[in-house]
């Protein structure tokens, strides 16, 4: 079966990648327009998954995050009318000049082809997806969350309608519509057909994606991120920065897990930290000589375990670790860090200086939030994933992720000496 | 072991990423002086890789492909020096700008970190690898062929000493300095300290490499390559074309292997083809109607087996099929290239429009040979690999393929609204 996808979805390829801006953004109308005038059996199929999931006895917070209304669902068909007002990377010429062979050599820049993407439960990813590799020319393949699997069916049912009214394959966007686990596998080695693999979940996916993938993965989406305050800090701003970097949004993989403080400054901020994150609700684990600062403050605190500093909390907790320097705090993020975002707080441009160029991740700040690692913010319009792997794309992905190029020379009867 | 090695060489690859330019050429042409000064014990272990290659009955062409001698060695020296008069791309600020919410964003270009190289016999490539990385400060290790292997550990022995001098960690280039196959397999799990993986080989190689490493691959190298002659080809310029793309150097991968000769000129072209070939001494291997119109001329001519299509020769040796039409000769790319090099030969502007968007192969000529495909040709400077996957880096690879980039945002104590 999943072999007759993949022949499908190539084949389908080639006539996207052949479509002008205006022909991909007229598809993506139809597909917002049809969400909202056929969501009927979308809706049937998302109550029946939401039934089977309170069976299994998930909780209300995550039936919550599998759940779709008429409301939700117009929020997703507007985000795709939003992509249509996104610039369309492909067809761009990247460079190009005349060599002295006589040959005109342009880099132009195309589709990738097909996309394959493997993600957890939200059954919106379906459609963003969708919209975002047909929006650059390419088809998709998708392997939704096993709790969502009839919303995935019936929302990619809806968007095959929308894709032959317009006279296109529906191999262009294809749902694997079943929850059997060992089609993840067999997905993992079709290098004859996806040419990109895109996991978005947690480590466990990502471990999978590398160790099994015969396809080339982007991996990522796992951030233990840093905040170093230096001795030099301001102590106001400081903890501004670092109650957005903790509580604005804890469960993202930009927050920040681990705040990383200078011993010079440790005696006067620790215990206005404790104060800042009671009032934060945040839950402080503190290695020992912070505990000796934080315990008779205000907010909770516990003993760190070691392991803690390799895991993300995603949740209020905060780990608290005294250094004695700028090297004790970039040796900690290089063996701790996930290379996703960390920042420095500093009023020294020397130690500024220093920490952009020898911390190894995605984004690196100088007094700013973490929370700023994310394709909207970043301006890049749409985020494919956020990548903290260093080859093709780095960070926030935008729609240029998606493609690659070609070279193409013109010759005149050209030869090579 | 290998692990002691990653180690070293993630270390040493946080002390290359500082350098400058000027720091780096300084290492660079030291290198090239001590592979000149240092020249007997490398010329001593390749004359006893020699004597066991001879005992295994390696054939006289191989045996000069392994061999160095004095010139040889200057020449690689002089190699050593051209890499220091390339611009260097780290550092680089790809594109910045102030966003809405203050945060000051630049995008900066940084070496990989640490760079792997599984290579087959030719002791030349230690040299030319371990230069390219250093020019963009990344740490390599190296798997040189096992034929050589005691060349290249006096090679980087060298390598190490020059690099000790200016004050660097000989970690910064190490060779696995055992025939052990099984260390291979070991190498391509280091994901934890090596970046990306160049395999620079034939095609099993590179299926290993696919299949078993946990490292981010760049596949490439094999060049299944056509040439279509449209029915509006001009025969002379066409001949001229298929002698330089077949026979200037048959042993590389961007050499053609198969024709694809529309219909409407079958009967003209082929007799001057026939000609031509026997020449230039190629055989030509024909499908049923292009051997009816092939038997009778000069040329030797055998039937093509079916699986011809699919492999390089790398000689004298050229597929000959009819198509009916552009479509069909898309088709036959599209099923058995490997997304290399490939031309039409063409006065049909339709038809050139055609090939170039709808052929998806890394480049792509119009009335130009194959073998153009080449980072010198490009005006790369340098090449690294030829890559046929598309993430990344695609087609000729100079020293930006080496590179990744970072985000830097500067604050004013801004946070995430």
């Amino acid at each position: 079966m999943l072999e007759q996808m993949g022949a499908a979805a190539k084949a389908a390829s080639y006539k996207l990648a052949l479509l002008s801006s205006r022909e991909k953004n007229r598809v993506l109308e139809k597909i917002a327009d049809y969400l909202e005038s056929q969501s009927q059996e979308i809706l049937l199929a998302n109550e029946q998954d939401l039934l089977e999931a309170r069976r299994n006895g998930l909780s209300e917070a995550m039936l919550d995050r599998l759940a779709l209304t008429p409301a939700r669902l117009k929020g997703i068909a507007d985000d795709v009318r939003q992509v249509c007002n996104l610039a369309d990377p492909v067809g761009q010429v990247i460079d190009g000049g005349l060599l002295d062979s006589g040959l005109r050599l342009e880099r132009r820049r195309v589709p990738l082809g097909v996309i394959g993407v493997i993600y957890e439960a939200r059954p919106n990813v379906t459609v963003d997806v969708a919209s975002l590799c047909l929006k650059t020319g390419n088809a998709a393949i998708l392997r939704g969350g096993k709790e969502t699997w009839r919303t995935n069916a019936a929302t990619v049912k809806v968007i095959q309608q929308a894709l032959e009214e317009c006279g296109l394959p529906a191999g262009a966007v294809q749902a694997i519509e079943s929850p059997d686990r060992a089609l993840v596998n067999e997905m993992l080695r079709m290098d004859k057909y996806i040419d990109m693999l895109i996991p978005r979940g947690g480590a466990g996916l990502h471990k999978l994606c590398r160790e099994q993938s015969t396809i080339p993965v982007i991996t990522g989406g796992i951030g233990v991120c840093h905040i170093v305050v230096d001795d030099s800090a301001e102590i106001e701003p400081a903890l501004k920065i670092i109650v957005n970097a903790k509580t604005q949004r804890p469960s993202t993989c930009n927050t920040v897990e681990t705040l990383l403080v200078h011993q010079g400054i440790a005696g006067t901020f620790l215990p206005a930290l404790s104060k800042q994150m009671a009032e934060s609700g945040v839950t402080l684990h503190a290695d020992a000589n912070a505990l000796a600062l934080l315990q008779n403050g205000p907010a909770n605190v516990v003993p760190v375990k070691a392991e803690q500093y390799d895991d993300e909390f995603l949740s209020l907790d905060l780990n608290v670790k005294i250094v004695t320097d700028l090297d004790d705090a970039i040796a900690h993020i290089r063996e701790h860090g996930t290379q996703h975002s960390d920042a420095i707080l500093t009023r020294t441009l020397r130690n500024a200086d220093r920490f952009v160029n020898e911390v190894d991740s995605s984004a690196v700040y100088v007094n700013a939030s973490t929370r700023f690692t994310d394709g909207g913010q970043f301006g890049l319009g749409a985020e494919v994933a956020v990548s903290t792997q260093k080859l093709h794309a780095r960070g926030p992905m935008g729609l240029e992720a998606l493609t690659t190029y070609k070279w193409i020379g013109f010759g005149d009867d050209t030869i090579r000496a």
